[in-house]
């Protein structure tokens, strides 16, 4: 089966690209000292898990970051005990940590509400539990020099056996030099945080940090135990925008059809459209806007020029073509998407469809979704 | 199972309010004299399929629209032979229309290209075909007074069986009297194209438009067989924004569960994010700007005011209270989130908790996605 023989819109990915992004990240952890914990709600692929964990700093840890209860069944079933489910737990879903748990694997939680430490406390066997700081994202978490850790801390008992942070606001930075601070700040805060638990007599024993920009520029992580990643894996037009990687190592993308001409107003139309590619549009914020993806060429060449996606319905995608870049295209043709984020884009898809440089699919990967 | 029992993020539909907007919508058609033929790109579920057939308009049509060769499949696995593919086709789906057509499905297709237009016409046997008319959306579709028109007639020769129109910029109006005078301009142009097609010896049989806010607006359809719509079946914010329905007529919500408390903000957090929402904005350009959703209680009423989701990740979302109106929810705490655009929520859903009216969930529906 080739690439020009599946059906569209679809999701490719490129195994040699997957592959190199996971060493500069595996090096990147290795040079900071620390183990890598890959989160896999993006990739949301055992296939892809196997290959985030080959590494040696991903070795060194075992274990991966999940999003979602579904993932964590998923992997378990594939035979990965060591999870740390990365976004704050409620009370009720605990049932479904304990049942995985029971059953031999090793899913961990995070907090930041009393609460619901109070409720992990009163579990019959309390999972890991690591709270979460509030680095700078404020998004969640508590302050790492606030009353309320040592609170939680209290309230969690035996169950606290760490902290955890996401400096999200590194995705607002548009310099290295700033990634770098923001790294700076989000290791300082849980390390500050660590010591304040280890002093009050918490035996603290994961530090863990995470965002693909300060895993990728932080200089160092003294006192991190590990760091969390998951977008580094496919990379997309944002993350090139802000330094994680280059534009050649956009590792998936979606695969499209011309489906209407509209030579008159150099653009076109192609199958792919709100669903398939999502709504997202992190580019507005960068160094060049490519309003809902990318276009280009099957083989996965950017030779369209400034041709992307600029306005998208649920089933069509409408591509204003670049002035300069004869792109004269029947229906039919093919042509590939990279996208503005990959974590959203891939949710509307079932399966990757593998390629390793060529035209070739060597393999097919299904996804797990839902919650 | 209660909807306080079920696992968050998930799709809430009230079948009471669906069956009131399908007798809103069939009601119009039958008004208007002509079949309804439901779109079911926004529901993909058999179950809502057969309420929304039931009416007399639809009974008199007795077919469906769907957006993509999954729709049909499904749809033809469970007893559906009558479905209009209502995006522009491409050469290498035809093989796929044939199958099912070939198996006793009724598949129609649309086209617009004089090159597909060939390729249907090569076929062993051609799917009945309509040629797509820009109506004044200018997304796709030739124009009813071109050259192009009879073209494509004549390169489709038998297959070409009528036209078919979707006034999208419906959804750019503001006012009733705005949407009754894109629904004339709608059924001008495809009366018009069907005119000159008959007049060059097509055997015009189908003249189909369609909008949600068209066929409500219509003040008359002379010369049109059928209407399609979809989106009126669940309603969102930004169809009550534009007149297709009331606030309380929105028949699906996302339940949400409180997952992070931001008193000192006036805000919190939720497990329902990027992909359990969508990132669609439809209401930015609307009356009230509703983010990514409001927030309504566990019971759908509306009693948080101005509560709405503001900005979400993945699979967060941050809710922004209203000062005015108490709202100090615990972690676990469920809401339901009433969407922007529901085509685009719903898509990341692999089915509907059912419920009708209270707070018993008396069924579970699949949905079908994926293409």
């Amino acid at each position: 089966m080739r690439l020009a023989d599946l059906p569209t819109p679809c999701l490719v990915l490129d195994r040699g690209v997957l592959r190199r992004n996971l060493e500069t990240m595996d090096r990147s952890a290795s040079r900071l000292g620390v183990a890598l914990r890959p989160h896999l709600k993006t990739a949301k692929s055992i296939d892809v898990a196997w290959l985030a964990l080959a590494g040696p700093a991903a070795r060194r840890g075992g274990g991966i970051a999940v999003s979602t209860l579904a993932e964590a069944a998923y992997f378990w079933s594939h035979g990965i005990a060591d999870m740390l489910l990365a976004n704050a737990i409620t009370p009720d879903k605990l049932a479904r940590v304990a049942a995985l748990n029971a059953a031999g694997a090793s899913v961990s939680v995070v907090t930041d509400d009393t609460d619901t430490a109070s409720a992990i406390a009163a579990q019959p066997a309390p999972p890991r539990t690591l709270i979460e700081i509030d680095s700078g994202a404020h998004r969640a978490g508590v302050l790492p020099d606030g009353d309320l850790l040592l609170e939680l801390a209290r309230r969690l008992g035996p169950a606290c056996v760490g902290v955890m942070t996401h400096a999200g606001h590194s995705y607002a930075q548009r310099t290295p030099e700033a990634m770098t601070q923001v790294a700076a700040a989000e290791r300082g805060a849980v390390v500050r945080a660590a010591a304040r638990l280890t002093a009050a007599g918490v035996d603290v024993q994961v530090v863990s940090v995470g965002s693909t920009p300060t895993a990728l520029h932080a200089a160092a992580e003294p006192g991190v135990t590990e760091v969390r990643a998951g977008v580094y894996m496919f990379g997309d037009l944002f993350q090139s925008e802000i330094f994680s990687h280059g534009p050649d190592d956009i590792a998936v993308t979606v695969l499209a059809s011309v489906i209407g001409r509209r030579p008159a107003e150099q653009a076109l139309l192609i199958d792919a459209g709100a669903i398939a590619l999502s709504m997202d549009r992190s580019t507005a914020s960068g160094p060049v806007d490519w309003g809902y993806g990318q276009m280009r060429h099957l083989d996965g060449s950017t030779g369209y020029g400034a041709a992307a996606v600029r306005r998208v319905w649920q089933e069509h995608g409408r591509v204003e073509l670049d002035p300069a870049v004869a792109a004269d295209l029947p229906v039919g043709t093919r042509v590939r998407i990279a996208p503005n984020h990959i974590c959203h884009t891939a949710a509307a898809h079932d399966r990757y469809f593998v390629v390793d440089g060529g035209a070739e699919v060597v393999a097919i990967w299904p996804r797990v979704s839902g919650w």
